[in-house]
């Protein structure tokens, strides 16, 4: 049975990022290529990153810890408009899940130096895989409500409408 | 304390598609854009599904429920030498999260009629986020060990080196 079903996952290190809060924090990282972080990978998945130094883009999994999550209607921050958040790419969503596509900068031990990202400060990291063109270029010929708002120029900043009020930093 | 923390997620809805085994199943989705699949999603996250329609291209984010995972060091379909897990696709993963990018059909009810699948019947379905060039098109300098082994044409599929033997199907 698929229904109802639990799958747990385990953090395998932290986001080490100057961001704090999401206000201010970029909404999407390739909209502030500049932004740097370390991926910290806790010892014990270490040997994982074997050869990842030769992949200049990586898919960096992570989850939204302080996200007020649970809406299935939600206002993007690019929009005013009520959305399913399936067609969103809000934190707030069912299953905590982010993902930020990062430039690989350098490594040193279980650090991933990374450029272009939008993740807060001690977020869990669940998975790291390499970006390949070959799977992951595709050209979409509709792009929903987002066509119309998209801002083509310049950093696009979150503002606070998905904080947990009182959320405990980890 | 991130360290050490389990995140729990909930399968959110049920892939179904004609692939009951790894062996034969293709590696990647955007090599069999053929292949399509129903995503169901359960009636208590469908109003999530509002104006997805408008998206010609999705991620599906579900979970490699039969895939032996915990290995750091692993041979991936397309090399026989290891690399860490991290810098692969594979499935075998410290955490079993699995990510395809498929083509929006339609949309009929709870169901998302997709193509371009390589996700085996009954995975576990834990998040959909909108595939957005402005977000998602990076230009990667270097794609590693896959530079010398891509395979340029033709469908490539998986053999059974990440079965679990005597796996029971959900």
């Amino acid at each position: 049975m698929t229904k109802g079903r639990i799958i747990e996952f385990k953090a395998l290190g932290v986001v080490e990022s100057r961001f704090e809060k999401q206000e201010g924090t970029p909404i999407q990282g390739r909209m502030a290529p500049e932004e740097k972080a370390c991926i910290r990978i806790y010892d014990e998945f270490a040997d994982g990153l074997k050869d990842i130094e030769g992949f200049s883009h990586l898919y960096i999994f992570f989850t939204f810890d302080r996200a007020a999550g649970g809406k299935l209607l939600i206002k993007p921050y690019l929009d005013n408009i009520e959305h399913g958040v399936f067609a969103t790419r809000s934190p707030l969503r069912p299953n905590p899940l982010g993902m930020t596509i990062v430039k690989l900068d350098r490594v040193e031990g279980n650090c991933l130096y990374v450029s272009g990202v939008d993740i807060l400060n001690g977020s869990p990291v669940i998975d790291i895989k390499p970006y390949v063109p070959d799977f992951d270029y595709h050209q979409p010929d509709k792009i929903g409500w987002y066509n119309e708002k998209r801002q083509k120029d310049g950093l696009v900043l979150a503002d606070d409408r998905f904080s947990v009020p009182g959320a405990v930093k980890p």
